[in-house]
C-alpha cells in the first residue's frame, strides 16, 4: 500500500471546469483490469486492439482509432493527417485550437488557422465559404479542412443537420471535416443520437474523441472515420509526441467509458446539472443567461464585483472580463446539492 | 465496478522492453489517493505542488519540475528550453532522440542533432568538441546543448566523474547539458549515488525524468536543475502538447515512485535481474555479451536463427539484425524464475 | 553581347501592381559598378559594408542592415528576431503577412498571428490591446510584437504620431514594433518626413525595408533600429534561406536607391500618378473612390462587368470581387499619359 | 547614370569560392533585355515562360522549372516536394544541406537528414541502404528521398552510371532522388554529357539547378524532372519565401547561361583552371593533392603555417583545420595568370 497522504477534500467540487473533476470509479477499476504482466508497448497490446472493436461498434466498421494523451495532441495530429504542408484549417474564432493551445497548431504543424467570428461558436457552410477563398492561388494558404467543436466552446451543440450541411459543402469544395470532440459525449447526450448518426453518417472525416472531461484520468483519441481521406496517422502521432508506451492504460480508459453507456450517462448527468443551474439562476434579477444551455456549460452575465465575491467561495472563471460574462461548467460528478448551494449563493449575492 | 474483461495473462512477462511492464501497485494506489473531488487543472493542484517539494528533496532546493506525458515530449520540451531557434543539439548517434522519435526534435522544434558515433553510447568532452564546431559561423547550426542518456540506450552508465567532465567542458564552451533520464532510476541504482550527487552537483542544466519504465503508468517530467540557464518552460510544455489537464494524476505517480525509495528499489531489482541473466548466459558457447551490463539491459550476440526460434516463446527484439545482436530488457516486475527459465531456454537452443 | 531576344514591349505598362515594373536605370547601372573581380561572399563585401553607412545616414547611427531577397523573407526573419518560440504577432487582418504569404510566418517560423479588423488597414493602440491579452497565460500564444505595414495594403499611411502611439503603447506592454516597409518609400514621400523621423525617432524596433517595388530588381533588407531589442539576426537570415551568396549585388541596389534621393523621387512620382488617377476618376458617375489615396494605390468601386471589360485592355485586379472593389497601383515608371489614357477608358466604359 | 563609386578592384580574384566571382557580361546584358515596361509578377512573365522551353530543350519535354533565389531555398523547396511531413532525407555527411545551411532543412521543413560518411563525398546504393532502414516503423523517420550533390562538395563527380545505380535502387525502395546541382554545370563539363543524359535519362526526380556560381548574379531553380513524383511545388516555393516578385530577372539570367552553351563554357573554363592549378602544385614537395580533381575545386594538404602565410596575399579557406587540408576554388573568371601566380607563390612558400 502507498503511504501517500491525501491532501485534498474529495467532497469539494467547483464550477470552474470539467477538467477539475477526477476519475470515474469504473475507469479507475479498468486500469487494474489492464494491469499486471507484460503487454506489447506502443499500441500493439490487446486492450488497444479491443478498443478498435469497441469504437467500430459505436461508429461503424470503417473507423480506426489512435489513442493519444490530450486534446491538443488529438487536434494537432488529426489536422496534420488532413493537410499537406501548405494547407490551412478553417475554424471559428472561438475555437479551442485558435485561442487555448498556445499556438500548437501553428508551432508544431505549421498550420494556419483561417478564423471567422460566429454566432454561438458554430460555423455554417456560408461562414466557411467566406474564408475558404483564393483556391489555387499560391499567395494564400489553401483551406483544406474545416474544424468544428462539438459541443462548442460556448456550450452549444451542432444539430445533425447542421453537421451534415457543413460536411456536404466541405466535400463539394474538396475539403475535409474535423470534429474537435473534447466534449463529444455531451453532444451525444444532448442530441439523443448515436456517435454513428452524428459523425459517421454525416460524413465527418476525422475527429478528436475526448475522454478526459467525461470521467477518464487522461485518455483521448483520434478517430479516423474515413480512412481514405487522411494519411500518415501512425507516423504523425509518434512524431507529434503523442504515442504512449504503455498504451493499454489509455485504451482501457476509453473502453470503460464506452462500456454500458457510461460515456453517455456521465454526460447526461453533467448536462442535467447545467440545466438545473440555468433554471435556478435564469430569473434572478441582475443576471442574464445570454446563450442557449445545450450541454454542460452555463454562461451568465452579472456584475463583475458580484462574481468576484462569489469566486471567494466557489471557483469559476470570467469568460470575458470586459462584458462581465462568466462560465460555469458542470462535470460528471457535480451533485444536485452543489448546484443548489451555488444557485443560492448567487441569489444571495445579487439581492 | 467495471464489467471489463481481463484479456491478458497477468503472469506473463517478456524480455522485450521495460515499457511492456505494467503499473506498480503503489503507483496504482496513489491514483486513488489523488482521486475524488475537484482540483485545479493544468498543474495548479496540490499534488503537483507537493511534487515540487518531493523533487527538491531529491535534487536540491533550486529545481523546478514540469510533469509531461512521455519521454519524447520531455526531451523535445527540455531541448527547446535550452536553445534559440538556430541552435543545435549534440548527441550520440545511438541516442533515442536521434533514432527512435520519428524526428520529433527536428519536426516539432526545428532542432538539428549533431550526432557522433560513440563507444558504448557515451559521449565524452572530446567527442562533443569534435562536432560542436564553427562557433559563430552562420552557415552552421550552432551547438548549444549536449544531450546524454543515462543510463544509455546500450545499457551502460556514465559515472559521476564522466558527467562532470561533460558539463564542465560544455559550460566552458557556453553550452548546456541535458540528460535524457528515461532510465535515470537504473543509473541511481547502479551507481549508488543520489540524484543530487549525479545530476545537480555535476552541473547538469535540465533533464527528462522518467517514471514510466520504472513502474508508473504514464508519468515523465522535465526537471530544471539550473533555472537561470533555461527559459520558457511553461509555454513550451503547453505549445508542445504536453500539458496534462488532470495533472494531479501524473504528479502523484511520480511522487509515489519517489516515496520510500520505490524508484530506487524498482530499478535495483531490474538491474539485478539483468545481472542474473548476463551471468547465466555469458558462458554459453555460441553466445557473447559484447557490452558491459551496468543497468537493466543485456545485449547478446548469438546466431540469428537461434534468436528467431527463441522469439517464438519469449518476445524480444533484434538490436542490429546485421550483426545478430539482440537486446534483453529486465523490468521492475521481472521475476528471478523468468530469468532462469529464459536462460535455460537459451542454453537449450544453443546446445 | 547576349543574343537574347526581347520578348516584351518595353513601353507597355499596367495598373496591376508596382511589382510589374522593371529596374530603374540607375539601379541597373549600379550592378555594373559592383561587378568584376572577386568580393567576399555572404555579406562581407565592400558594398554591403558601405550600405551600413548609407543606412546609418538615413536612420541614425545605431541601425544594422541585413539585405535579404524578398519581402516575405524580410518579414519572417524580422519577426523571428523579435520573438521567442511561443510568442505571437499582432497585425491587421488585412496585413500582407496574414493574407498574402501562403502562411510563411506560421509554417517557417511557427508564429501565430493575432489579427484584428481595422479601418483602412491601420492598427491603433486600442486595437492592439484588444488582442494582446492573457499575458503570462500559457494557454494563449503570447503577443510580443506588433507588425504594422507602412504604407498599408489599403494605400493609407500611418502618421508619425500614429506610429509613435503604437510603439509607445507596445513598449509599455513589453512588446516590440515591426514595420513591414515593402512600400516605405511611398510613406516617406507622402508624409514628407525622413526615415529617421518616421521610424527611428518613433521607437520602431525593426523593419522590413523594401527596394523591389521602388525600382530595384530584387532587393529588400531587414533594418534593425534597436539592436538591443532583437537577437540572432544573422543566424535567422541564413536558416531562413535568405542569405545571398553574391550579396554585393543586392546591397548595391539598395545603395543606388538611397543615392541622390532616388528612393524618394521614385515614390513621389508613383504617389503623384495615383493622385492624378484618383482626381481623374473620382467624379465619374458610377464610380466611387472609397478610401483615402495617400500613396501609390487607388481603390475604386465600380460595376464588376465594367471592370471586366476594362481588364481586357488594362491589366488590374479585383481587391474584393464580392463588393466590386478594384485596386489600381502606380509605379515609379507610370507615365502621366498612361494615367490619362486609363482614366479616359474608365470614363468611356462607364458612360 | 548612377553616381556610385566603384569600391573594389575589378581585376582582383581569389581562390576562396566560386561565389566570390561576379556576373558574366552576357548575364548582365540579359537583365537589360528583360527590363523596361511591365511584366506580370511572380512568374507569369514571358521570360519565365520562355525558360520552360529552354529547360525542356536541355532536359526533355516533361520538366518543369521553378526559379528561386538561392541554393538553400532550392534544396529545401525541392526536398519538401518529395516528402510527407514524417519522411526523411538520406545524404552524405559532407552534404551542403547537412553542414552549410544552418539547419534550414530541419528548421524550415522539419526534415531529418539521415547522414552517412562517404569516400569522396559520393553516396552509393549500399551506403543509402545502410541508413534507409526500419521501413514502416513509426519510431523511425522514414527515408523517402536520397539527395546527392553533383559535383560534390569535395570536387568529385558522380558518373552517369553511378547516378543511375542510385536512382534505380532508390526507386526500387520506393524512394526518390534529388540532385543538389549548385555546380551542375561543372559536372556537365567534366563528364561531357548533356543534362538530359546525366539527370533525366538516369531517372532523377527533382534537382536544384545552380546558376549563381556559374556566372549569374543570383539565379537558381528547382527543376522537376518527374512531375508525377513530386507535389505542391508552387505552394512550397511561396510558403518557403522563395517566390520572386520580379521573376523575369531571375529567369532571364538562367536563360542567358543556357544560351550558346555559356553555362558549359563557363564551367569548362573553371574546371580547366582547377586542373591547371592541380598540375602546377601536385609535385611540390610538402604538398599533397589528396582527392581527384574532377571539377573546379582543388583540395590540398600543406603545413598550416604555410597556408596562413599564403592567405595574407591570396584569400582561401581551410577545409579541415585539424588535418591542414585547404580548398582552392576556380571560377568562370579565373585567369591562367591568376593560377600561375598563385602556384608560384605556393611553391615559393614551401621551398
Amino acid at each position: 500500500m502507498t503511504g501517500l497522504e491525501q491532501l485534498h477534500d474529495p467532497n469539494l467540487r467547483s464550477f470552474a471546469s470539467d477538467n477539475y473533476a477526477g476519475i470515474h470509479p469504473d475507469v479507475l477499476a479498468a486500469l487494474a483490469v489492464a494491469n499486471g504482466g507484460h503487454q506489447v508497448a506502443y499500441g500493439e497490446d490487446v486492450y488497444t486492439e479491443r478498443l478498435q472493436d469497441v469504437m467500430r461498434a459505436q461508429f461503424g466498421t470503417d473507423v480506426e482509432v489512435f489513442p493519444v494523451f490530450n486534446g491538443t495532441g488529438a487536434n494537432v495530429v488529426a489536422l496534420q493527417a488532413c493537410t499537406e504542408r501548405w494547407e490551412a484549417v478553417v475554424c471559428a474564432a472561438t475555437a479551442h485550437i485558435n485561442v487555448d493551445e498556445c499556438a500548437a497548431p501553428e508551432r508544431m504543424a505549421g498550420l494556419k488557422l483561417l478564423t471567422v467570428p460566429t454566432p454561438e461558436g458554430k460555423l455554417t457552410p456560408e461562414l466557411v465559404a467566406s474564408v475558404a477563398i483564393r483556391k489555387n492561388d499560391e499567395h494564400a494558404a489553401q483551406a483544406k479542412v474545416v474544424s468544428i467543436t462539438q459541443t462548442t466552446e460556448l456550450g452549444t451543440a451542432y444539430s445533425v443537420d447542421e453537421i451534415r450541411a457543413i460536411t456536404s459543402a466541405a466535400h463539394d469544395a474538396d475539403m475535409l471535416v474535423h470534429v474537435d470532440g473534447s466534449r463529444i459525449a455531451n453532444a451525444v447526450a444532448t442530441l439523443g443520437v448515436s456517435l454513428k448518426e452524428m459523425l459517421t453518417d454525416t460524413g465527418v472525416d476525422i475527429m478528436s474523441f475526448g475522454g478526459t472531461k467525461n470521467g477518464a484520468m487522461l485518455a483521448e483519441a483520434v478517430v479516423v472515420l474515413r480512412p481514405q481521406a487522411v494519411h500518415g496517422m501512425k507516423f504523425l502521432r509518434k512524431s507529434s509526441m503523442q504515442l504512449a508506451s504503455k498504451m493499454r492504460f489509455v485504451s482501457v480508459q476509453l473502453e470503460a467509458l464506452l462500456t454500458d453507456d457510461l460515456f453517455k450517462r456521465n454526460a447526461l448527468h453533467a448536462n442535467e446539472m447545467a440545466a438545473r443551474l440555468a433554471a435556478a439562476v435564469r430569473d434572478i434579477p441582475g443576471l442574464t443567461v445570454p446563450r442557449p444551455v445545450q450541454a454542460n456549460a452555463v454562461f451568465a452575465i452579472l456584475p463583475r464585483e458580484v462574481s468576484r465575491r462569489l469566486m471567494e467561495d466557489f471557483r469559476f472563471y470570467f469568460w470575458d472580463e470586459a462584458t462581465g460574462e462568466v462560465r460555469w461548467m458542470c462535470a460528471w460528478d457535480t451533485m444536485p446539492e452543489d448546484v443548489d448551494a451555488f444557485a443560492a449563493a448567487i441569489k444571495a449575492a445579487l439581492s
